[in-house]
Order: structure tokens, then sequence, then C-alpha cells
């Protein structure tokens, strides 16, 4: 199969199973593979971009499979095409916390104008987050105009999400104070909105805990007064997934922050800055990989970092003798 | 003068001279410089890291330099050596926007308890960072049981200083709502403890700031749930630098932390990490600078980086390719 006209195909069928024969090239850890994954990405890469990438997080019971399966189904009828993936680099360990069940979601993943895609399980979560980046490009050269990135609170993985999407979405539950505190420190100044999910359980508690995160949001950041006019302030809103309620205020948010951006450039901006971060990470990923594998410098690895947690060698002294060692290598200790 | 020695002499003068020399020897770029600035740290290292390490940020116009000119005062008539050093990357550019005017903090720059040390004026953030770092360590090893480390809000300086210290403090107005915004994203996350300054000014707006900033605080952030019990709190403190008011309810706070940190672990914990995350740090500096200096790689970058910009190239594959080319090198084209 031609994976490149087959993820154009009409055929939906065919289509779908070559959007999962990508991905799997992709994800392949053989050379050859990876070869062969970089020719398609390369043709694909001009198809691709042009859908709105929405990052959503949450905890666990805030109820993301809920919330993403009931705003995929008033999409799709809405004339888009969705596609939802996940960055989740627990998986490789636990067998997948999240997408890895295939029951969840079970309505919108029986559409075929959706498209759903469990955790890649590599690893380290730069191996996951990257394979997600790519698989993102395959949904789009697809077609499917809307991309979900899903994770769940492990580790840097919000951090990842924000920093592969348009819009990062923070789902919360109604219960205002200290239970709120279940985020991670860090996670909520990512937000470009927060939505409050099960929110008919308890309109009280949303409405404080709406207030509370806005005040809170309003107080904790700011990008640059300069551009204060054409910015985007976070919002909050409340929302019933289990319910469907809310999702045409949720998607009208979605969608005067994607105007917005538009408008500004933010939104142009914000890709071309992710990528650039993206490929210098990549890049610092693999010397680091390198470096690593390098005889001598893994000889002396443990040793001196030991040296430097019992205080016997500075960090930075540390580091400048494991350059040097690196930097001595010659081209028959590589294993590049 | 043999710096080792002269740094822990019980004359003043010559101590002060030494730690001037030493903390300039570690700024120099000249390869032997460094060599002997290595074995001088390493030499050291066994008489530092008894301090406590106090981080301070805040925005221009909080009064930095009159609180820790007071706090400073405060601590060296309580029979504290205090050091305050600076990160400031804009130095170099502007010439010094801290702590380079030898007006500032008069009366504790001429206590021979006290040692001030403007910013390092060495380009990158990193590189500041990494001989703020070191001149710590000079610090400490001359008998100084506070560090004050002090930022102005410029690029990920902040991030820096609380990555060095054991403490991060951040400076606040007492204008509560929009006014408070002036701090970056992701800075006050950062915080263990909060103090509004000039709080006389309006007492009102000082309180209404200080329970604003004490819920965002608690909403915001939380480190573990299961360490919830024996866990600091961030703090929000109001205080009067220029009358030098609520100082003793601001080193009260400090030693409770510093108390805490030590009963439950959290401080050593915290150090050994820092040292962790500065030597990867370093480590992935100088592999990158190794890499942009390789031939193949220099002539590359630009148009690779122009074809992932104009979306020709996906990031991870411009980042493969680079890699390649990288790890092609001969011994020849080493710049190490």
């Amino acid at each position: 199969m031609n994976l490149f006209l087959a993820l154009q195909s009409a055929d939906a069928a065919l289509k779908r199973r070559a959007m999962a024969k990508a991905i799997t090239l992709l994800e392949s850890t053989r050379p050859d593979h990876r070869l062969a994954a970089d020719d398609l990405l390369t043709e694909l890469l001009p198809l691709s971009g042009r859908s709105l990438r929405l990052g959503i997080s949450g905890v666990p019971g805030v109820g993301k499979s809920t919330f993403i399966e009931a705003l995929g189904l008033y999409l799709i009828a809405r004339g888009h095409r969705v596609a939802v993936l996940a960055v989740d680099p627990s998986s490789s360990v636990s067998g997948g916390s999240i997408l890895g069940d295939k029951t969840r979601m079970e309505q919108l993943s029986m559409d075929e104008r959706a498209y759903i895609r469990p955790s890649p399980s590599s690893g380290t979560l730069g191996g996951v987050a990257e394979k997600t980046r790519e698989a993102m490009l395959v949904c789009e050269a697809a077609g499917h105009d809307i991309v979900i990135v899903e994770t769940v609170g492990v580790g840097q993985s919000e951090t990842a999400v924000a920093g592969m999407t348009d819009m990062y979405v923070l789902l919360q539950l109604p219960n205002a104070g200290d239970d709120l505190q279940a985020i991670k420190k860090g996670v909520m100044e990512l937000a470009d909105l927060v939505a409050i999910n099960k929110a008919d359980l308890d309109v009280n508690a949303a409405t404080r805990a709406q207030a509370q995160i806005t005040s809170s949001l309003r107080l904790l950041g700011f990008h640059g007064h300069e551009e204060a006019q054409a910015q985007w302030h976070p919002r909050v809103l409340q929302l019933s997934a289990l319910k469907a309620q809310g999702l045409d205020g949720f998607w009208a948010a979605v969608s005067e922050f994607r105007d917005l951006g538009r408008a500004n450039g933010r939104f142009a901006e914000k890709r071309r800055q992710q990528a650039t971060a993206w490929m210098w990470d990549r890049i610092q990923a693999g010397l680091k990989q390198e470096f690593a594998a390098d005889a001598a410098v893994r000889q002396a690895l443990g040793p001196t970092m030991d040296q430097v947690l019992q205080g016997q060698l500075a960090a930075s002294t540390a580091a400048r003798r494991l350059l040097s060692l690196f930097a001595q290598r010659n081209s028959g200790d590589k294993h590049a």
C-alpha cells in the first residue's frame, strides 16, 4: 500500500488502515523503518498543519474520556473530523492508563469521522511525545481538522502536550479549595482554558471554584504588558460532559481563542516556536544519548556523580571533566 | 596569595580580597584560569554548603535593594555573616541593572561581615548562573552563613535562582489585582515565601493582596498528597523594608522553612537534586556548544532550520539529519 496516497483516499476503511500503518511505522525503532518514516513525514508535511491542535489534561476521575467523547461527537456532528491521540509515558509500565482500553469512547471510536489512537509506549517522555507529534502530522494529512492530544498528570507530560498543541485545556472538578490542589505545580499556568466538569453535581461549588480559579489565573501570569490588548486571558468555564451540557460555550471559547490567535499572529508564532523547540529538544536528547553511550563517559559517569552527591566535586567541575572525556573520544569509540 | 588559605584568614581585609580574587578567577574564560579555578573549587568544596541559600526576586521598583540591605543589616546584627550575589543575564548588555551600582546597599557593603558582588556579565543565562553558583561556594568557604542571590525578572533567571537556592522569596507590591500581574507566568509558583513590601503605604491593599496571593498559592500548586503533612505551604507576609518593619516575622518564617526542611530531609534532597540538575545542565550546554561548533552542522543548521520553519521538514527529521552529520564528524573537525 502506498501510504501517502492511501492517507488521502476517499475510502474510509482504507484511509483508517493507512493511518494505523503510518503511525506504527513512525513508532518503530528499526533504523530502516525510521528512514522510511522520515521520508513519509517529509512527504506528508505539506498536507499537515491545518488542524486545530487541542491539548486536554486532567487528573484521573475528572472525566477526561467522557469529555473527549462528548466533544468529539459534538464536533463531528458539526462537520469536523476528529483525531484523539495521547501522551502517557507510564503506558509502557502500566500497560496503558489512558486510551489503552478499547471500550473507552466507544461511540466516538466507531464513527469513521473520528480516529482514536492510544499512547505510544516507548520509555521516555521525550520519545512518547515525539511519536505523538509525528502521529499528529499523519492525522492532519489524512484530513482530521481537530486533533485532540490527551494526557494524564504524569511527570512532565502536561508541559510536553502544551508544547505540541495550539491550545491547552485543563479539566477540573467542582470542589473548591484543597481538593483543587490535586494538580501539580506549574500545570495551571499552562492552561488557556479551564473547564470545570461535572458542574451539574454541585452548582454552588462549581461557581465558587470558577471564581477562585479565574482570580488566581489573573493573578499568576501574564505574557507581557505591551501585548495585553491583543492577548488571550485564560478563561474558566463550567460544563457537564456526561450530560453534554456546556459544549457550545466550550467550543465558542476555543473558537474565539483560535480566531484571536490567527488575527494577532500568535497562533503561527507559537507553532514556529514549538517547531524550533522540538528540533532542539530532539538534538539535545540525541547528543545526551551519544554522550552516555561513550565508553569513557560511561565508565566515569557513576563515580563522578557520586563525588558530586558526596560534596567532593563541584557539579560544574564534574561536567567539565566528563565533557573533556567525551571530546577525547576517537572515531573507533563512536556508537552513533 | 594562597587563595585557599586567604579565604579562611582571620584578617577581614585579606579575606575580602581573596574572595574577590577567587570569584574573578572563576569568572575568567582563559583555559589555564579555568583549570586553576576547578582545582580551587575542589579544594573549597568541603568547606562549603553550610550556609542558608536564599533566592530573592522581584520586579524593578519593588524595593529589592532596600529589602536586601535591611535584611542583611538585621542578620549581621544577629551574628550572621551575609553574602549578596546576583544573577542578571542582562548585565552584559546594559552594563548591569542590578548590583552594578556601587552606591547600592551602601551601609551593608561597608560592613566587613557582609560581602556584596555584582552579577557576572558573561552572555548566556547558563553562564551567568554557573558563575554565581560557583561564587556561592567561595562565599560559603569564607564563612558566610547566609548567601542571598538576587535576581530581577529577566528571561528565565528566576528559575535559575530558584534552582540554586534553598528557599526562594518573591517580593511583591501591595497593589492587589491587575498590578500584581507584573510578574511573569511561572514565577509565583516557585515562591516558598511571598513578601509584600511597602505594606505600610496602604495597609488595606497589602492585606487584600496577601489574602489573594495566599489563596492562589494554595490553589495552584502542590508537591504530592502523600507528603502533605511534613510539607511546607508557601506563605505570604507583609513588611516594610524602608522602615525595617516585619523583618522579625520574615526571618521567623525563613527559619521555620529551614528547620522543617532539615527535619524532613527535603533540604538535603533538594541540594542533591540541584547538584544533579546543574551537572546535566552544564553537560547539555557543553554538548550543544560542541554540536554548534561542528563544521558540517554549522553549514547545515541555518538552511535546515529554515526548512522546518517553512513546513518543509518535520522538526524531528531535521534533528535526526543534523545529529547524523555530527556523528560523521572526524577527529580533524573537532573544536573541543
